[in-house]
């Protein structure tokens, strides 16, 4: 059985958060979301965080199947550990995978293989390693000339050779769990910071004659942190373009990535094309064939095949097939536009449910209804769902007329192919194929301009 | 005579697009028209493309000046150019270009220079031909130790030193017609694919004693392709890049070029400003010292000097000198703004003429209207042109005021200089300079609230 | 005493504005203003500007405490600094920074390291020199093997051997006064061009047995200027990167710049997300835990904590604590959106007071308004503040509900906890508590529908 440690207990204090560095977020997401679900996506089933600074904040985020340790106070990365040891107790016959909480391009697969290379060579440690660019401040991972793991060497105590080394200590590891018991009785904090380091792990065991290895990712970018905002910039960049990428591959359309911001959940039909400037975000699935932005935000939304969202925000709801909304339109909360529901510009819908065929083209809001099909809403409609007190419903019936600037005062109903007259107030329900007209008579006063000079003399 | 043969048969499976592939667009614009402008940017006035898999939607994409072969099933690219025998025929002693139909950057002094080369050097076949950095799978642009070309090599077949050679193969290529049709006659399908080939034409044209040669574009970037939806991007980049460099050498300045995306055919003005995430297609043009953007959406705009429209979607209209529109304004097909409009926030336009200097500051909607100039637009006026079977137009003479609110329930007449108040909803036609009021008069009960409660209890 | 002379003379024709070149935008603020601003920060009290192309533009613009001198017409960089020679003579004895207009990436840390060179080395003139990776067209900084300084060599007449040399001439300078005027008096202009150079200062100084030297800059970019629109786009790059970075190194959260454009001079506190397309501009100031954007556009704003700016335009206007305002609001100039007010969507708020906790939630033009706390705006609210001659101001109390569609013809008053149904048009003030409507009652006639048709027959 496999299980994992996640290091989440960091301040990290130059990212100037009010939150604990793990809760930072990359694309909409807290950072330790995405390692979890990497662990999970590997088929890791107990996962044991060890928290830290802010600790009620990560532990409240967490799901329940999630165990957690608190480290008050923080004494280094083995002294992190050391406070997952009833967890690590329960697995000592397993593989123990430790994370850092704050990596969020981690992946599963890199996960797995790095599984493998500790099985595959019969190991006690694996450390997940990199090949950089950037050697400042890495551990160096020293190996013999047959690639034998030897030792970690930290930059600072390197020499100028060892300084040339370009495999970097990711931080990340696999351990046999009486190993990692065995290594956390030995680790002292006889150095310079007076800390446990997790790292010393690998002599320790080395030394009782262990197998040790270092298994090097693919792609360097999955080790990546971050320790301040542009770092975090940085991740978010990756993981824009490892997703804008990925659903190209798989047949949406992305002109332009400019300002295109896609969750890592979201599914996207073929030749479906997002335009620029467009966030989507949460468990939203999109069919095929749609046009998605420009300028759009979408989360939670389940939208159909053939759909226009043109300077859309939609939160929480369902747009169906061969829908056209837009441009400047807000869908909220648990509102259905049905099948070829048109809405156009100035629009808010809201908890409602919009019928077949429906179109409201502008300036309107449409608030706790439930709308038929085929009904038109003339501009300027608004259903007046509040009374000071309570919300109330709307119920408008297939083929309704909504004239223009008319009033609805929730709750009324409107009959079916019912006509209401521009400029009404409604009160009262209407019945079926009636006329309700709710007006006053147009007064004329001819020559009043001249008498009255209600306007600016042009100069 | 120069003529041209276009291949755009391919399915391109990897962009999992339910067109052919070369109507896959590019800045909203299918790749095959971009060809097709540059051939005929170039003088080239016979043009006949190869369809294939969907030939009927290229087909009827295609003007009517364009002819078409169809290639069914597809079995090469010497297959392909086979199809256009009887336009090959008609043009036998003429020089024949066969281009991708999949190559959108190809420009007309690509095909012009490679023209020259061809004619200068008396070949019977020229190659375009491009240095790239990335070799794998290319076809190799075997030369000898004079640069004389001898053959291509393709990849798979190449020795390690022939691999070297950066030199590809684009695919593109002049021919004598006369020399064209010899080569087809002798390409067969013996090769693994049981394909025919066109590059074969340049073995069997060596051999038959003919000059060959191979042009080298200056900018590799000109032979590009896609094959998936990443490489379109890609294609949308550079022709993006290329486009927004152009405008600003010629005097446009675009402070930041994120998310702005600008037809080939649009035409901008000196010292007018481009705002970040402003899509300008189609026929636009725009005039000198305009702020177009941000967040503006233009498609065959006319659009004067010193113009300012932001978050502006415009279609089909034209806004004259002096204009100031948005932010969120929508004015769609067959609508004139005139010198000097002001319209503000949330207002539509639709098939209207708005007057000189009339002001439409909010939340309002002027559809099938003939407005006057110096005419006040209360904040919600209303034009009610459709009636639930019909759509009217209003008339609205020069300096009339329409009042907040207003409706306007088409078709009816407001005078010049006519006074509507607000909330009123105008039936009939208003004579010059009267006033008009259609309202109920405010009742006041007091001491209601304290009586009915209407009001939520504070906690 | 330090002083400078600023270079702004240059029409800049491969811009191809209508405006000097050193009155062109980076960042929404002419490239001058950097260059005077750095100056100031640096130090330097006194500060000169040469103009010419259009020097009424440069200066009304300049403030009052920015000498000028007029160069017509312009020969060369040596006879524009000739101008200032009443201004230099002033300065005989002080140290004279010399800048070009047109280089806003300079700043005062570059400008006070150049000035502690030349100080302690006791130089007469110091050039600032820049290591560059592109050496077409520089004036190469000739050195002898000590490193001492011996001249500048001009590309054109440079050997193939000082073509390599890659430190350039920036054009910026430190003199001691009288040296300056000693070089003045001894620049000819007898060379091709018949103009006197101002690099020629650096012969005659060394000549005359003076100490010469030329400070290289840290970051080459700090000299960059810009000859067309496409180097303005570089320089504004460059500028929108560096205050990002900024900006999230202290603690600002940019998961995405694409579009995001910042001012140099805004403020913004920690932990506050900024969404992509979005400009802040002015004066801006922006608390803690806020999050702004995508797509608003902030001048002049003052932004308190956590507060939602989702596609807002607000203009010289405050925004308190806990505000939430958008999608797609404009808050125009002299407007107070206090704590914990709500604006929804396709509201506008001009010159107005919103009061504590009130909430106009669509559809609303709320304009010279003085809303008290806790009131409720339905929607499709207009206050009608203009009436063809005047404006006039609204004032409504606390607790009022202000029904939908309600037109409230300024001037009014609307006491506290009034009560105002929806569709009324309120021309009277209205005490407290009381309830008021204005609207026709409603009429149904049955079967009407069935009798007029008015709807399209389906097909």
């Amino acid at each position: 059985m496999k299980c994992a440690i996640i290091l989440a207990g960091g301040k990290g204090t130059r990212m100037k958060a009010d939150c604990p560095k793990v809760m930072c977020n990359v694309i909409f997401k807290p950072m330790i979301d995405y390692v979890i679900d990497a662990v999970k996506e590997a088929g890791v089933k107990d996962i044991c965080v060890i928290t830290g600074y802010k600790h009620e904040v990560v532990e409240e985020h967490l799901s329940p199947d999630i165990k957690t340790a608190l480290q008050e106070p923080q004494l280094g990365t083995g002294h992190a550990v050391m406070q997952a040891r009833d967890f690590i107790n329960s697995h000592k016959d397993d593989k123990i995978l430790i994370l850092n909480g704050d990596g969020p391009l981690m992946d599963a697969e890199t996960i797995n293989k790095a599984y493998d290379y500790h099985e595959e060579n019969n190991n006690s440690i694996t450390l997940i390693s990199a090949i950089v660019e950037d050697t400042e401040g890495i551990g160096h991972i020293k190996r013999d000339e047959n690639g034998t793991l030897l030792r970690i060497v930290e930059h600072k105590d390197a020499t100028e050779e060892e300084k040339k080394i370009n495999e970097s200590n990711a931080g990340c590891y696999w351990f046999n769990g009486a190993d990692l018991l065995y290594a956390l009785d030995n680790i002292t904090n006889e150095n310079a910071q007076n800390e446990y380091y997790l790292t010393d792990s690998l002599e320790i065991l080395i030394n009782a004659g262990k197998n040790a290895g270092a298994y090097v990712v693919e792609n360097s970018e999955v080790v990546l942190g971050a320790n301040d905002r542009k770092q975090l910039n940085d991740l978010n960049n990756i993981m824009r373009r490892n997703i804008n990428t990925k659903l190209m591959l798989e047949g949406v359309d992305i002109p332009c990535t400019d300002g295109v911001i896609i969750g890592k959940d979201v599914r996207i039909g073929n030749s479906t094309v997002i335009l620029p400037n467009t966030i989507i975000l949460g468990d939203t699935v999109i069919g095929d064939s749609c046009t998605i932005g420009p300028n759009s935000y979408l989360d939670n939304a389940t939208v159909g095949n053939n759909v226009i969202l043109d300077n859309c925000k939609i939160l929480d709801s369902t747009v169906e097939n061969d829908v056209d909304a837009g441009p400047f339109v807000k869908v909220r909360a648990n509102s259905v536009l049905k099948k070829g529901v048109h809405i156009g510009n100035f629009v808010e819908v809201k908890n409602s449910v919009v019928g077949e065929g429906s179109k409201s083209a502008h300036l309107t809001y449409i608030g706790d209804s439930d709308v038929g099909s085929d009904v038109n809403f003339g501009c300027g409609t608004v259903t007046c769902n509040y009374d000071g007190k309570n919300k109330w419903r709307c119920k408008i019936g297939d083929g309704a007329f909504i004239g223009c600037n008319t009033n609805l005062i929730a709750p009324v109903e409107v009959g079916e192919k019912a006509y209401i007259a521009a400029g009404s107030t409604i009160t009262d329900s209407i019945p079926d194929k009636a006329l309700s007209i709710a007006r006053a008579r147009q007064v004329i006063k001819e020559g009043w301009v001249d008498i009255k000079k209600p306007y600016k003399e042009k100069k």
